[in-house]
């Protein structure tokens, strides 16, 4: 029997981007479903009752949740190509040490750049430029994250780069300028097909950011 | 040569308890290091230059942090015997969730219980009831969470038992008489020789809180 693997997704997400770029990487044909996050489906309700948000890899009908448990899943039911972590405990760790900073570290300050103004936007942009030198240190002259392939880290952290260009704009400051070797790294990714193919155009998640906030109600 | 194994830990921590508990488990000697964090150690900061936190445990020399991370790890690197985590990607799968639910939920409320107070207190005591009934529903009749064996939802869980009498006393409730299972889960976890080793006594929890929040400049 054929695998039956639907992602429960959402464009404008970059935990979604996470799982879209997984399945590609492992060569997985799967049904995208677009979900309405100011109105939430039934399944998205059913497949998630904790939390309630995607992304959700439904596999053969059994829902897997969490954007980097969902490719960690992805990873160890598909091990055949471009394996994701490493078999080595260590470096296993280490992907996972730094894919836990990213979402510990990323998601508030860059929430500030786009949903705040003011005060409030420019220490969210302070904030996120001290995340990105301690990533850029990370990466130092490595092709990858994870040295010469591309992995876990660089998927954890890819989607956000969809956004720098909103970022910005709103809080007017060139990522470049602060970390360029982040940026070589992006543009090394994007050159991939499973990254190409998963995220965003900039420019249509820039446009739509005041459309979001108005549907949000911020400002 | 035998593996040098140090964990860099304060007593207090129900993360710390769970690389303590794993460590025990896979009966590893290990040389406990109290870390005093008022005052940082040069270790600790060498070992963990990113977060400065505990635990940090340090394998011939190499730093794995982040509590979950530290389990894996050792779960990955001695998997002899008492394997933490199912070798079946789905139940991986849901047992990180736990997990990642637990570290997400618990510790917002359980600090609003002994940090805060009045409305703070109890809003987070109220918060923290739900979280803990959606816990003892994810149980159910089950012996352990991941069903017969003890594992790593039981460990990413434990060491916040210990501090239950501080809780109730602070915030006057009866978690048995929310969650009786829970409770029942809880004593059977705490007859195991790994947990009961590693959990330090609730009494001595409850009498020091006063003096941490004084440490802390609370109140």
């Amino acid at each position: 029997m054929a695998d039956e693997v639907i992602l429960l997704d959402y464009w404008l997400s970059m935990f979604g981007m996470r799982a879209r770029i997984a399945l590609e990487e492992k060569n997985i044909k799967f049904d995208y479903r677009e979900q309405d996050l100011f109105n939430k489906s039934q399944i998205l309700i059913e497949m998630n009752p904790v939390h309630k948000k995607i992304p959700v890899l439904i596999h053969n009908g059994k829902p897997v949740c969490e954007s980097l448990i969902v490719v960690e899943y992805i990873d160890e039911t598909w091990p055949g190509e471009n394996q994701l972590l490493s078999s080595d405990p260590y470096q296993r760790a280490q992907a996972k040490f730094w894919a836990d900073f990213i979402d510990k570290k990323v998601p508030g300050p860059t929430r500030l750049i786009w949903a705040g103004k003011g005060e409030e936007q420019e220490a969210g942009k302070k904030e996120f430029i001290e995340v990105l030198k301690t990533l850029e240190s990370e990466l130092g002259d490595k092709t990858y994250f994870g040295g010469e392939t591309f992995g876990f880290v660089d998927i954890a952290f890819i989607g956000f780069c969809s956004w720098f260009d909103a970022y910005e704009k709103l809080a007017n400051f060139s990522i470049e300028a602060e970390c360029p070797k982040l940026i070589a790294w992006a543009d090394r990714c994007l050159k991939r097909e499973s990254v190409a193919k998963s995220l965003p155009d900039s420019e249509k998640i820039t446009k739509y950011i005041p459309e979001l906030k108005k549907r949000l109600g911020i400002e």
